[in-house]
């Protein structure tokens, strides 16, 4: 077990049940021993299921097979079966076939429709899956579900994090409480072999599956796909919600239950990028007055990515000539003479040069926390965007470096 | 002075005079001491100047001013005037104060319209240049003037390099010998606040100026655009060229004097990323049958960029899967069942898995060199792309966060 993140939250949150929703976890010792590494999840009848999944050309066999049978009917329940250890990623027919494989047997086990089993398998990249070795823990699975087993859940994905990732919201809905809770696992594309960011999130509201869709995609957008740890994409990404449309309805976009989502979608994305490899600083990045929210996305990404940037912050080097290099090397457009940067409350930078009011001291009083805040105005239009990352420290080098399988 | 990177060549090659050019060089005290940091040099009248620059859309005032005067008129001779030490980058209109008065200044010094006076800087970004501190030099460096300062010139103007630079090529052009010469600085965006590849290439070959700067960008492409160390890009980078029409004259395009220029600036990069900051191996990265070129070299940029590539590069680990996850995240086609990589001559992967041939130890042993080859072929069509790198190391990590200036 890797040294705790000092940026980790403080205590796991309380993850209460959720109507309609049993789960269970197991040691089928796919790849670790002595810990669970098997979690299955069993939807009631009539739960909508949504996700939104990697964008790699390379994407797995699980991420192929979701992505199939997302949309599907959901009258006749649902389950989730996710393992922690190998990602059948890269393994060519024979990864589609263990996932066949685990699918009927999930299929068998919980008396639902194979279309309606989706799995996620994340670990080692290129390397058989010994699906025999889930298949042979379902009984154990079955016979182990109950209504308040996300927390467990939360720790049996785990691969090399260094603590689980747990996050509830309520929210009223039709004057009743509905609740949120949901579940990850990840710190970027960053340990060895070991890629993958996996999110489980649950409701009891009501929510029809188009409209679960649209909701946790357009909340992706703004929460999963704004981190960054260190560039790399997972050839396994996976987030998956289902409503178990056991309480009030939910019927329109935009309202207090999204928010709610949205919100503990962001909770959950930060505390991926709090356990982001050897990270010792969290960063918000945030871009106003770009041309547009794309190129605002650009110049963000492009200083969130920086290898210059996350090192300077690392070491505490209130170093804003790297930030002035991504954004000119961001694509966006920019103009020197008229882009400002922050850091936190302390104006670093504007009109083309560094402020006059700036002194290094300030700079160096704000590098000295642990949340480092980086705002850039361009001074161009309405364009903006926010994300987070870490920093790049001797601790990335050391988990990705000084190993050897 | 760092230590020597272990992938520096055997030793400076032997740089002859070019006629028509003369250089100097001195100890300015820009911002080093006990050392030169300052480069000048004068070409006779009737040379051609062509130069390509760093696409930032920060870029540093010298490299705004040289754009602004490329093409003009050669028939009065022109300078170049280079310091290292600060990079007079994100210095607002004070830094384009500073460019003009040493322009002014070497004008008057050399006897050349100030309009054919390019400079370079490179070094800290954001403070302001003293450049009393270059023109009080300028007497010093027209009396030193002598056809013989290349080599002097590669060292006034490094930075953290850890080695100076330089290359020499003869070519037969209509029955005659003609010589090219270049230095170089720069091991990527790397050293504390010290981006900057800075290249100058020299030949007495007679070449208009607009075929020298079609030339020289399209062999740009080709080499100096396809190194990248840490794939942060400088408010700085300048490569100028300069005949001095001396020889006999090139007409076209695509000769043997163009390949040897070619061959030159690909020589001069990958001794850019041999010193690379911590860099201890010298990457290959070449991508077949892609959809197109452009595709090719965006997978092959995405492998070259990522940090867990880099990492496991740096740590011997013929860690293939991360290739996988690098081709996947790049944007270009990509099929998985089509793709195979090879390291170096052992096949690693085709058909969407591991190959059957494929040993560890197969793997673990090319790693162990320090140049490594990646070989990609996508199997979807007829694009190609090679890029150069080095690894990710821990002295990358000690250079670039471990230092408070």
């Amino acid at each position: 077990m890797p040294t705790l993140s000092p940026l980790a939250p403080e205590r796991f949150p309380e993850l209460p049940e959720i109507a309609g929703l049993r789960i269970s976890t197991a040691q089928a010792g796919v790849r670790y021993k002595d810990r669970t590494d098997v979690m299955l999840a069993v939807l009631d009848p009539g739960a909508s299921v949504a996700g939104v999944f990697t964008r790699s050309a390379t994407r797995s066999a699980p991420v192929l097979d979701c992505q199939a049978k997302l949309g599907g009917d959901g009258s006749a329940g649902a389950a989730i079966l996710v393992n922690s250890g190998n990602s059948n990623a890269f393994t060519g027919r024979a990864g589609e076939a263990s996932v066949a494989r685990i699918c009927a047997s999930v299929a068998a086990a919980c008396d639902v429709p194979g279309s309606r089993v989706f799995t996620s398998s994340t670990g080692v990249i290129g390397e058989r899956l010994p699906d025999d070795r889930i298949t042979a823990a379902l009984d154990g699975l079955v016979a182990g579900l109950a209504p308040g087993g996300l927390p467990d859940a939360a720790r049996a994905i785990m691969t090399t994090d260094t603590f689980p990732k747990g996050a509830v919201r309520t929210v009223d809905v039709a004057g009743e409480t509905v609740t949120i809770a949901g579940i990850a696992k990840g710190s970027g594309m960053i340990a060895p072999d070991m890629a993958t960011m996996l999110v489980y999130i649950f409701t009891d509201a009501t929510i029809a599956q188009p409209l679960l869709q649209d909701m946790v995609a357009a909340r992706a957008d703004a929460t999963f796909n704004c981190i960054t740890v260190d560039s790399d994409t997972s050839t396994s990404d996976t987030l998956l919600m289902a409503a178990t449309n056991v309480g009030p309805e939910v019927t329109e976009r935009g309202g207090a239950f999204e928010d709610a989502l949205g919100d503990l979608m962001l909770d959950l994305a930060h505390q991926v990028v709090r356990d982001g490899e050897g990270a010792t600083k969290f960063i918000e990045v945030a871009v106003t007055g770009a041309a547009s929210d794309a190129d605002a996305r650009k110049v963000a990404m492009s200083i969130a990515n920086s290898p210059l940037v996350k090192t300077a912050i690392a070491g505490e080097d209130p170093n804003w000539g790297r930030i002035v290099m991504a954004v000119g090397k961001s694509g966006a457009a920019a103009d020197r003479d008229q882009l400002s940067i922050r850091f936190g409350d302390v104006l670093v930078a504007e009109k083309g040069w560094v402020a006059e009011s700036y002194t290094e001291e300030a700079g160096a009083a704000h590098m000295k926390g642990d949340e480092i805040e980086i705002d850039v105005d361009l001074g161009l239009g309405d364009g903006k965007a926010t994300v987070w990352t870490c920093d790049l420290t001797h601790g990335y080098i050391t988990i990705n470096a000084d190993y050897r399988s």
